[in-house]
């Protein structure tokens, strides 16, 4: 039987039309940041304003009798969609300004805003006006408020979040009561990201960064978004203080965001026995420690300058940011190997990074020696412990099922990018990062370069990768499952 | 506790002894090869006989009064090491022949044969004598029995041949009783290995190709080993008739072998059910199109000689095989990208064939579909089924496991072998070629290369990587487990 029919569309238009209002404020505001900077930029702002306004408006006006119904079916739709939409609206100022005159690079460059990726097609960043860098910074700030508040609330409810729901309990939530906190939750992790924003803006600016930059990369920075409004990204801040006053924001905005806010309440031995933080700090170290190293020995400059250079770009590929301090692409194959390795970690589970995800690969290495131990004892029922709690064997099967669907993507994007004539190795880069959300890749679109000579057909094929890896592969796939549209 | 103790040892020597004493008698058929031929090696083949049959003599001699005790634990540890001690020996004509003086690459060259990996380090093939070349091809077609015994019989024995049993079970075989049937079982299986093997030589033979070099590819065809006695493989013979003779045997050598089995009783109705021989079938023939297509379009030559090329390159890879008629990396990325996809699939279990195996990848790619089901499905117990049985979680499990490991140590090692200067393409190439017993790998281990430029420590870790393979990664693995050696 066909459920289509007894989907909720209304409700769907509805809330579609309500996600396109708030984006039309932010259009807004980027109104005012092109008054202030005074770059004739207004009006394609004020257009795209009204256009997206008057569309979200619309959709909500015409469906105020919609019913309330809203189930997980429903919710996979709209979570699909609104990246979708939201970039296509988002697009609007690069196309009527002209920054980004072509349709499919001003959408790539949105989906990967939006997706805090920061794979970019631009090659002239610092000739656009102040108000077009602070909307494409702001795509990325929005985006990771929305993955916060995705992964942490929303999954959950979607039964998705099983992941998320283990290596980090969010207070009062659980998958069946999602409606009475979803709100607060939401707030109180929203006050976290906006703080460190702050924090992080404040501490720039303290620097040599002027305020407008300094505001941009904390933005792009708390995101793990990657978009920088220099076109060398942070190479072009030879100041060690402003380096690594962003490796310490990368590292938390890769952290999860329940833990800080743990932290905060000084509920300290939640954040210490948190197994997925101490590999995300353990994989940091070990990743940094080598590469300095073969850094220094390699003669990379002082062993300061190594180990900087080697710890911005672990945590910056490792948390998806994609900020570039150093051309990794020049560095030996060995480190070019591990920075490769890097891409299919990721960051933490609630945190605004993408990848795999650090819990899912303690997870299934902690499964590969279980099963050893098993095998020993076959008759033995030996069953898997996270934090302190055993692990339910349906969420072990849901990971690994997550990892495979996650290396078959990769593996089939990867072929059908060398179709388009792409050599092997930035075939791969171009689906390594795009999938991870991260930002640069290898070969030729690695740090140095940008995504412009990928052709149209790849680059589309790329903006869906960002959203599959964005929305944690299932939300998407399933949409594709037969199934699903079944009663 | 330790239970070193408890280990049964002398029955582990003893076993030796005796797999030593027939390895010795083929040292002592090359030996009559070398007086047919009149090559001058037989006084190397002769101090090898005697040096191993004394050996084998001695450790059976002395071990006469060990008790017959022989567990699981015994099973590991002999399965483990009879390939290193028995590589040890095979690199005895070698070193004393003079043909391959260097230890390292005669080991190498050794496990890469009774492994049926076929990664060579000699760049001098036809140059070497006749009986050389016929223990080298020997040393695969003696792999190539040990396999079969060892998934067909052992392993289940061992609780390791979960996936096996389930691709095709074998006839009065079961995992608790294995003594009174193994002998039949094996007696049987290389019944149909010795037939393929007579009737490749003989079909070959019939085309243009010596009886020398039939018999040896002969040898290296059933093992889905590869050794070819001319430099340039197969591509050597210009014949279609030799080159799709060639193809045929790899692509039986892929099958399970107790689907021929079942066949030769008439039981067709076994072999087409099976869920493993029809993805094995559809890899083969879509990849074979794919490329077929793709070099008709680029100018490879007739649409018969392109069909060619692909199908044999295809069956080859999938295979592990190995042999080669043409350069595939002088192909577009597109299909490199697709040869070095293949190298992860591997043959069908029970088969000589290396890798993945198409069994574990069929299990989970379906695993990944009944995940997508269980999540529209959140409440419903969806179990997998595969050829019409119900398969155990544990086992998925297991299978799971064992494609982690494998592509864990697929990363490790490649960062390894990049740390020793190869490049990425030449490391991924040469870890994955040796880890599915392939043979040709990528880069400067492409097929039109040899692995002798790679260093020492290099081959020594890539003949361990060819070892773990072969014995499905957890014989080895569990070597390695603290609680394997507790009590």
């Amino acid at each position: 039987m066909n459920t289509f029919s007894i989907i909720n569309k209304k409700i769907i238009f509805r809330l579609l039309g309500y996600l396109l209002i708030l984006e039309s404020f932010f259009l807004l505001v980027s109104y005012i940041v092109s008054i202030i900077y005074k770059d004739d930029t207004g009006a394609a702002f004020l257009i795209s304003f009204a256009i997206t306004f008057v569309t979200g408006g619309s959709a909500v006006f015409f469906t105020r009798k919609s019913k309330k119904d809203f189930g997980k079916r429903e919710g996979y739709i709209i979570v699909s969609i609104v990246w979708i939409i939201c970039s296509l609206f988002g697009s609007l100022p690069y196309i009527i300004n002209g920054s980004i005159p072509n349709f499919t690079n001003a959408f790539f460059e949105t989906m990967s805003g939006f997706t805090t990726t920061g794979a970019s097609i631009l090659n002239n960043i610092e000739e656009l006006p102040h108000s077009i860098l602070f909307w494409r910074s702001l795509t990325q700030w929005m985006g990771g408020m929305g993955i916060i508040v995705l992964s942490l609330a929303i999954l959950p409810f979607l039964g998705m979040g099983g992941v998320q729901l283990f290596s980090a309990e969010v207070p009062g939530l659980t998958p069946d009561k999602m409606h009475p906190r979803v709100k607060e939750t939401a707030q109180r992790l929203w006050i976290i990201y906006v703080g460190f924003t702050a924090a992080e803006t404040l501490l720039l600016w303290i620097g040599d960064m002027n305020f407008f930059d300094s505001i941009n990369h904390a933005f792009t920075t708390m995101a793990t978004g990657g978009y920088s409004t220099k076109q060398t990204s942070i190479a072009f801040y030879t100041s060690p203080y402003i380096q690594y006053v962003i490796i310490l924001f990368m590292f938390i905005a890769g952290v999860n965001f329940s833990l800080p806010y743990f932290a905060l309440k000084f509920q300290f031995k939640k954040v210490f026995r948190n197994e997925e933080l101490k590999t995300y700090t353990l994989i940091t170290i070990a990743f940094t420690l080598v590469i300095a190293l073969k850094l220094f020995i390699t003669g990379n400059g002082s062993l300061e300058q190594s180990f900087r250079d080697a710890m911005f770009q672990v945590v910056s590929i490792l948390t998806t940011t994609g900020y570039v301090t150093a051309d990794y692409l020049l560095w030996t194959p060995l480190l070019i190997a591990l920075i490769f390795t890097l891409m299919f970690i990721g960051g933490s589970s609630g945190s605004t990074g993408g990848g795999v995800k650090v819990i899912r690969v303690l997870l299934i290495l902690k499964n590969c020696f279980y099963e050893l131990k098993r095998l020993v004892h076959p008759k033995a029922i030996i069953p898997m412990r996270l934090n302190g709690k055993t692990v339910p064997q349906p969420l072990v099967n849901n990971v690994l099922a997550f990892i495979v669907f996650y290396l078959l993507i990769f593996m089939i994007s990867s072929v059908f990018m060398a179709s388009l004539g792409l050599d092997m190795e930035s075939a791969m880069g171009s689906v390594a990062t795009t999938l991870g959300n991260i930002g640069p890749g290898l070969g030729s679109v690695g740090p140095a370069e940008n995504f412009s000579h990928i052709p149209s057909i790849g680059k589309w094929v790329l903006s869906f990768l960002m959203l599959l890896g964005r929305l944690e592969l299932f939300t998407v796939l399933i949409l594709f499952a037969p199934s699903f549209w079944k009663k």
